[in-house]
């Protein structure tokens, strides 16, 4: 057994969150379940909070039911499952009996389960370039959702038009974390950069043509701001910047 | 002889800006003279104004003095040397004899003869978004000024703190044309683009470092621009962009 | 509310252009309508003519009408819709109850209400190097038309065969602005560049195979252009090229 | 002046951090001083703590000089100047008369004043790959400190020996944010975040050589790590990370 | 003739593999049956085994089991046919009457005959990082099987998960060869390349999105593994790393 | 009426291949004819032999004929219709009403009218590395048969299997001109140059998978390679090497 | 020995170009000369001409000379030196006792031995866009030399001033091959494509800045030329293209 | 301490190659030393052999001697130092006092302590294309020897003169391992991998210009090898391809 879910298990027991039976139970189950084409961690809900995520894109129907039903046998609350056809969340509402189980067709994103209560520091705020950036957004902001936190979107809010994200500077400026997903030129991350007071997350998307190349026109833009604060996750990658947004909206104080 | 540089000379005999004299020894003159490394066309300047222009990377002292000194004899009343480096500014101005001749060392930009007065319609506003791009933003300045514009500066005015560039709109406003010079994510061109009325020509910057690619991530950045109006030229090459913005400046009106 | 946009209401009172009820009326809206997957900007026509565009991809059928049905509200005169498929064209047309109403299946440009009189200073001519750019060569002229700019069409003239280009000397020397539409080696840019008196913006097409690398040849080609007063817009953007060629047309005089 | 500007100075003046005389001659001030290739900007320092920053790249030791002078006037504590020469170091050192001043070969770090004592949460751990990416690191490291940070550095810890890595678990999990440094493959990125319960900030180094590309290898690695709770910076960016990781680690509790 | 295949003749008439009279036919016989198409070595199986390799991709039906015949009249005891899609295969399945006959979807790899007795000197393992590299995987696996070596499969053992590979320490130190299989960022095999003491052949596999490009990403963090003993083959090329590790498990000892 | 036309007009009356009549004819007739999507050259075929090529990518069933129908009318023998989908090719077919007519489906290549007698110096060989280069291949073959050659095709004579490219040293010797077809590392054209006497023109395919990049790998190599006497044309241009072939091959002798 | 190499051999002896005492020494004598760093053909002039060539990139001094001095020995008439700097053709000069001797600091081509007379059937034009072009241009154009060809050249040529290209039609039309070189966008040999009848070889060169990428903007747009009958060289490599055209102005006639 | 650390101390001491004595000590020692910049690994000795390797590149002359002295402290016998500019090898020559010490200039190696006699099963063949691969190929060679083996040199063996490479067919034939070494096209490694029955590691170099990208050409082409058994590593890693054919080259046999 891996030395930190042991300390996990044992700081749990003295906060009285785990009783001492199903401490030894988790002592003796084995570390993870292999379903041959996929390893679940059976200790990591331990480590890593009451919400788990399956990557849907090349997986089967079938291999994502397996993995959420044995997820679900395990005691996991709520199941992310990003990057999911429309087609695959079908067979997975019709053969998994799960309830509550919400799908979200523009960002691909499946939720089994309740959403949980806002547990974080403060609020998240979610901002894009134009209409079509909206799946990506909607990823980010239903993966914060889902990690418990408090979500304020703000949609087509482009620099091309920059009055309308300057009458937002409140949200702006009262953020724990900022998101900024755009496509083309991807300059919203650097003007939100410049503005917030906050660790802003841009999210490239593959929005536009030509020479954006798939994405790479903002991802380098991103990578290049000229603002400090600003990291970048990968391309289309929303559930990677709403997960460490909400990372850093539950850092204990002091 | 080319047709257009015969319209051009009757054009003038008509409005009196040529002698009969002269044109008849126009007509005669050879198109161009080979220099062997060179071919300096003698007609260029009816066709295209009063100034010349000679690209001075990988040309040696000798040859763009060559070429120089052809060009006045032709009796260029002003030409513009970009791209120079020092020594050979030094040699030019030591063996070529040219009275006034200006070299500015920050965009090795040489100007042999007076500037013109400024002819155009309005002026041009030539935007920087760095200390650093300020070789590439001179270079688009004194080309314009070489080619008869009146030119406002606004420098250091990135993204990154927009209440710098905010603070120029009634500059921004009014300019004919606007020159908008940026490296690392070039989101000033948007930004520039979404503000202004006139067009917009950007110039991405080979300034920064790592994913900047050598000036990649602003010329991607500038050319997927959200904002209409705004067309792009070649990385660092702020001649092209005060020669395209100087077009503009001196279209006629009805 | 925006200064520029105060401003430009005042003007127009000034010059009666607008009833000061009107202004008053303005005054009082909300510069942008929030349609959740778009803001509606109510007051761009005040500052950038009687033409909205909206871009058509990455948008549903409902958005785009939900968009234009909304501006048709705010009294815009004519709205261009650039890469709009043929299924969301018919979607449009057939709820939108818009009249008149033109879609050009070739450019996937639509056009709801009236294409405005020209009212630029001179023409803008189209090139373009093949029978296969027509289609970005179309969406450039259309826009340049619902802009208010009289259009000459110079399709498949491309530098293979340089005479076809040098039987229409006459309309690219009096033309104010050439676009030049072109894939494969994008040549034609530079050889129109070298021939013309007036800014010429180019537009790299996606046209070709191998390493064209979906335009990319085409557009390093562009920015590379030998001959000055030549910029580029991204690859395929023939809306940008007419767009920006437009705002050259319409520069005021002295 | 900004709004945010003036909230920034009644919330202190409320806290009496500031005293009303002082308020007053905040409001008057102008809010940037322009020294010709650089706006400074006199009211950051009240919106982004008591550290400002100097990119030193591209800028002549004069110009270094000139903008950290008219800093240590506006009454900044600690200026950071990244990424500037030995020669520049020594030029600033000898001709400022900066004292405490000190500069880092390695990184190319200056600190002018005091580093200030740890205000943030808890630790930054700076973790590398290989000897070679000690410069960056220690970028990341000295920036940190700069801002107000406890930091722990793990170098030499690359992948390829990971027992180096895993005798460090201590360290990792009880950070607050985490600066994981690496060239190369940049797998210690990946690795560190499928271990830690904190935000990491990748840094793609450009050490290596041939199909690493500058760095670009790291960073494709970096930007597609299957580990959640992973961001990432420009090639080379240790300041961009080491900014970031202090934000992060100064967030306020509830 | 070629001087290899004589010699090899003769060493197998030598040991006995090869009556004299056999010998004397492959003398005789052409070096390839031509098929217009393709060509098919009839030599070949003497110098490189006992299984002979049909690339399915850009053959049509026909094409491959034309090619598969000739292989069998020519006596060949195992043909693998790799990237085959299911239609192909069910064509040669129902026109070829070849039994025993095996197909797997996944990997679309097809096996005409009997696997051989796993003839090498030890064990293969075949790691991959996630349930989506399993197609790779498994062309990689049933390669080798192909080929006559006993395989280990260890499936969806990332490097964000660390423990999961750690869990087969025995297997990894066991083995011959390891083939890695990753997409992403590929820090597969870098981990397992310093953990490991036997030769590594790493697969990129196109898994992932945005900045993988296609399994850039997974090559150049391959090419660039900081680990010892790691060569890399071309992106999904999972036959030709089961090939080389075949090689190298049936090297002939001293 | 461009000068060459003159000259060749007059070269061929003085040959007596034109008669006077025909000739007065030519002179007077336009240049072009304009279909609007294309400007068809009316006296190419003085030029440039007596086959005239259609690029059919990119272009309507209609188009296309539209295109022939007027070549077929200015008297041309021998269209080459290059890249034309199989229905587009059953469009000419039912519609052009031409006899004869041939399409290829693996190449896409339709040819109207009769293939000419070859009347070339030589030779020309068209090597292929695999089976799925053959649509390329044939691309070269068919279109430097149309263009009056002899052909030999040397096909799936790839480097990995040696022998059997050696084994057809006669031809290879023997030929006027080469064009080497490979897919995957194009390493045919650099083995086929250092054997050969003759101008071997390489063209690259975008056979392959993964790193090969759309045929990339094969151009650079082919770009690079070792031998001279090796020229390059586009990905997949089997047209362009096959035209190439055929101008060596007809070269005047002196 | 090669079956190549004998059939030469033979032909010689019955053409009476070769006694038969030498072809007798050429028999017995090794194929190659081993010096260790380099193998040295004895028998390639046999098979390639009078002229051999030396690639000197890359290769010490010491090397180069040895290798000459080598070829010297063998007879061969003419040695060319490709690529080498002025400080090794010093010491090849000084050490060598070559006699004649040439080395054109330009190109950095060095020729040992006398220029053949031009035995080729008609000229090679050899022409470049700019005068930075000059040095690949002469690279190519003293390789024609060498191999014994005729060259015309014209310099300074590009399409931005066309009629400076125009100009020499008479030229351009009567040449056997043309090698056209041009950096920037490369539109050079599209255009003389378009006008020649003979087989263009086009040269991109490294001439340019920004997004030219070291020869990439001309490289690309060249093989994407839309123009039929031209072929690619790589970038820089003056020497490839003006060896190919060689080899095309030597082919024997009927 | 790691597991297989004790696994293989246990396993030295059954097999007396450990006394009792030294494998307490081991056990007792810290499993690496930390020099601050470095962690020496104590016990990589036992795991790997008894050479150990310092990548030179981007350590000083003071780390590099640092590390050296410190493993000859832990006892080992050869150390193997890449990449070690001629400068630093002076530094540790002169300060190091190592004898005996080697250090080649051509491909930068140094080797501290005797090179140990060949204990694998076979030769290995180094095999490279020109003259200027030489620096790469001896970084092969004298890496394969520094572990113990035989190595042949077969260099300058490029594809364009095929002769030259096939005349070594014995040394191919009967090699355990190949390493091929080729820059420019990279052809070496598909014909070789053709023609042998052995594992072949292809080592791109970064040999060549223009298109060649600095080692891009060979490396694509190399990963694209239509070759069965071949596999790559990074551009220019002759120690990698020396490294993994040592390891294949020492496999136990059963």
């Amino acid at each position: 057994m891996e030395q930190r879910v042991m300390r996990e298990i044992l700081t749990r027991v003295r906060k009285d969150e785990l009783s001492i039976e199903d401490a030894l139970l988790l002592v003796k189950e084995e570390p993870f379940t292999d379903l041959g084409y996929a390893k679940i961690d059976n200790h990591r809900q331990l480590r890593q909070g009451v919400c788990e995520v399956i990557y849907g894109a090349g997986k089967t129907s079938e291999q994502i039911l397996g993995i959420a039903g044995k997820m679900k046998e395990n005691g996991v609350r709520t199941i992310l499952i990003t990057r999911m056809d429309a087609d695959k969340a079908d067979y997975v509402e019709q053969n998994g009996g799960f309830d509550p189980y919400l799908y979200d067709p523009v960002s691909r994103v499946g939720i089994i389960g309740e959403l949980p209560k806002p547990d974080g520091i403060g609020t998240i705020v979610i901002a894009s370039g134009g209409t079509s950036d909206m799946a990506v957004a909607e990823e980010a902001a239903l993966t914060a959702q889902a990690l418990g936190n408090e979500v304020i979107r703000l949609y087509d809010v482009g620099v091309s038009g920059l009055h309308r994200l300057l009458s937002h500077m409140d949200e702006i400026m009262s953020a724990r974390a900022i998101v900024a997903v755009a496509g083309m030129e991807g300059a919203l991350a650097s003007v939100i950069g410049g503005l917030a007071d906050c660790p802003v997350i841009a999210v490239p998307t593959s929005v536009g043509y030509g020479a954006n190349f798939g994405g790479l026109s903002a991802l380098l833009s991103m990578l290049n701001s000229c603002a400090s604060g600003v990291s970048v996750v990968n391309i289309d990658n929303g559930f990677g910047a709403g997960y460490q947004a909400s990372m850093i909206n539950h850092i204990n104080g002091r």
